[in-house]
């Protein structure tokens, strides 16, 4: 693979990743569902943000139904973004900066917007209609994040290791 | 590939991903490292419950170093393990029953056990030397985990999507 194939192919990766998250910012279920990998073989698996393991489209969809049903508002602001890619899959790490909201009580447009620090990891898979996403893996981030501190000084984030 | 190598690849990751976690058990470092892909091009990535996103060997093996370092006693009980392979790519999602205990602080031989309940998606590439860990993943399980309600009820976990 050429230096100019992988840039092609990552450009293309981080198109189908922020397809994802637009997907989602604007509720589109139809987009979303035709993002995810559907080769008939191979099954798909997503974990929300301190969920269990959802497994095959079935499950999986019916979760991101749920979720755009009881949001009425979402935006993600990715940093940190990168791309490990090798043959026909793609790894893509970031972090999600939300901010949400959920329907209103009290007749108000919408309710109190919460954010939240998440960071993903998308594995995408190379199919002739483009890339797919073959699985999605989001999970908060816990204790402080300030710059001045690492998991590797050993004072935080204070969780066991896995 | 035929359903036989199927069986026989698939055999090979869980494999591979049993040395995982028996290598955190043991706390065999240079077996851990020997596990995670290092074919000098593609980035290893990695995700500690509730920690942000690690990089590389240099920042992913060093995280693994401080763990063991910090850790008298982990014992992992894997549920729900999946597999879903396809070229020369694997993922394994699987539930990560964790019981472990730091260094005891009086002088006793162990700290108190802490039990946690996780969630990993691993993902291997096959290579010369055997299927190697190019990502992995893990969160912590939130809220209720009882058999009778799930993610899809809408009840539980509360956290927001991603």
């Amino acid at each position: 693979m050429s230096p100019t194939d992988r840039t092609t192919d990552e450009a293309a990766v981080e198109a189908a990743n922020t397809a994802f998250y637009e997907a989602m910012e604007t509720g589109d279920f139809e987009r979303l569902s035709a993002l995810w990998l559907d080769d008939g073989a191979t099954p798909i698996t997503c974990v929300h943000p301190g969920w269990p393991v959802l497994t095959g489209r079935g499950e999986v969809l019916r979760s991101y139904a749920l979720i755009m049903a009881n949001t009425d508002y979402i935006q993600f602001f990715l940093t940190d973004l990168r791309i490990s890619l090798t043959g026909d899959t793609a790894l893509v790490t970031c972090t999600e900066n939300i901010l949400s909201g959920g329907p209103a009580e009290d007749g108000a447009e919408l309710g109190p917007l919460v954010g939240q620090l998440v960071v993903a990891t998308n594995v995408f898979r190379r199919t002739p209609a483009g890339w797919k996403i073959w699985s999605h893996h989001a999970s908060p981030v816990l204790g402080e994040t300030t710059e001045t501190s690492s998991p590797e000084d050993g004072s935080e984030p204070s969780e066991p290791p896995a």
